[in-house]
């Protein structure tokens, strides 16, 4: 039995052939050219599943099922993506489109946060387990949530927005419009802010620091700098780190109120610092967390599939 | 068809006859004194059960189900109640041994959050609905999801503690241990604390108010006293009501973000002030939240059934 998984971006759309083990056994990708009109980028698609089956020697008719992730708010129940930022998609019915393309008729298609949290609950850090929550700390903050073994997305497919909850009432500006998102605080862009404004105010205040040696040897900013000057002994690295670490566990320890899922994983760029980063959260989230100490505890971990979670998760969504 | 639901709280315990369709045919309540031990507190609801039926003249064994609504971490899979606050409850089996007093089979027990976001989903404001979330607004903000028609509470049944949600990153101290819980801010606690502050802050600087005028007249705060002055005309109650809003909304938004549920239900002593409080919210949930004008959008509601919702949601319950 096989499956296609597509993880549809602003960039690039990668695509995967995926066995009955959840394992990806041909992988490709293609320039999502994001100007051309809606139905070029869905034929697109459709190249790439021949291609993916091409290499694989086998038909599209072979492979049972076809899954999307997108970006944006995708509904699973008619295939159709109702908006997605960056893309030429407005109500528009991919999965009817796609299976005209490949004359098949089994593609279905969800929100890419989504589909990644139930990559890693079918085959990742949260297998096993029928409730989990992940959690992508990149140039935003992703959220999925899986509830009794299926992905949560509200009665119109776009909940899930954990990133979108205020932990800051009037704090700062985040691209949806509000004040004082989590995303605002704890996505890779939020770090890499403050990075910069810890560097400033270090450079203001003539205090010489590794972390701008390190920006300088390295020409730029990225979300784990902060980090790596820590590692290195630099008083600054540690301010912001401490700061991030203080908002991103706030943020978990309101999902662990809210949820109680058994699970959450940790995916995205910032998700890299592997256990260090677990072990910086969890005195904090085991403090404040509710029912701590009577009840069995969410346990914290690093996501597993990387960036194969959207294909991974999409190959493996109900039809 | 009869079942009996019982809202087991710190000071009484309400029962109530149900029949098939949700209407309470009977109701009576006792004293809980929550300083006996565990065990007298449940024979107390075995001849409540008994004193139910006696009113309309029917056997203990003729009534199909009885659901027990408990403050705390209530497990529904097993009948235990964990943990309950100013209750003699650890990791009691309530269930079983009210079985056992009344010679039954079929006792559930629930948090009574959850309970009463139940009621108010077979028979209340979120009635025909399969997803929606209650929030209530009394001495605490409690909070009650329901998935799929279901209740949610996570995998060790403590989930859904959605007061205690930080809104405020480092802000007010929390009963819970935490700093900016919204329960801190939207409760009817927390709106007379603003109340009180706002009144000292008035005194202080000789500035006359009707707010003052009610209080005196009314020799104490109630979680209403802002809004009743506000009504007259007061500029000082005007402004703590604007205040509560505020955070109450930015609750209510990050409540729609996570779950687009199809009802949000107000329940509390603050949700008195009626649909008054929905018009005052809407505007700031509207703007905020993700996805608007794109997908249908969560109807934002006043409870129905008040003080009932626990017994009805406990007689409901899934056995």
């Amino acid at each position: 039995m096989y499956r296609i998984g597509i993880d549809l971006g602003g960039t690039n759309i990668a695509g995967g052939l995926v066995d009955k083990d959840h394992k990806i056994i041909a992988k490709a990708s293609i320039k999502t050219e994001a100007s051309r009109p809606a139905e070029e980028i869905v034929s697109g698609i459709a190249s790439l599943c021949r291609k993916l089956c091409d290499m694989q020697n086998i038909g599209v008719t072979d492979v049972d099922a076809i899954g999307v992730a997108s970006p944006g708010i995708a509904e699973s129940s008619t295939g159709i993506v109702r908006y997605a930022n960056n893309l030429p998609f407005r109500n528009f019915p991919i999965a009817d489109l796609l299976c005209r393309e490949l004359g098949i008729d089994r593609v279905s298609v969800e929100n890419d946060a989504n589909a990644a949290a139930w990559g890693e609950a079918v085959a990742g850090a949260a297998r096993g387990t029928s409730n989990s929550v992940m959690i992508t700390l990149g140039t935003g903050v992703g959220g999925g949530i899986i509830v009794d073994g299926r992905i949560y997305s509200g009665f119109n497919s776009a909940g899930a927005e954990l990133g979108h909850m205020v932990i800051e009432h009037g704090g700062k500006r985040c691209s949806c419009g509000r004040h004082g998102c989590w995303e605002a605080y704890s996505s890779a862009t939020a770090v890499i802010g403050m990075t910069r404004d810890k560097l400033a105010e270090c450079e203001l205040e003539h205090r010489p620091t590794i972390l701008g040696d390190l920006i300088l040897k390295k020409g730029k900013i990225s979300g784990v700098t902060a980090f790596d000057a820590m590692r290195l002994g630099d008083q600054a690295g540690k301010e912001i780190v401490e700061t991030y670490i203080s908002y991103l566990a706030c943020g978990l320890t309101n999902v662990v109120n809210i949820f109680q899922p058994e699970v959450i994983s940790l995916g995205g760029g910032i998700s890299n610092e592997g256990q260090a980063l677990v072990n910086a959260l969890l005195p904090i989230i085991r403090k404040e967390q509710y029912g701590g100490g009577i009840v069995a505890q969410t346990d914290i971990r690093i996501a597993q599939l990387g960036n194969d979670a959207g294909i991974i998760g999409a190959a493996a969504l109900e039809i």
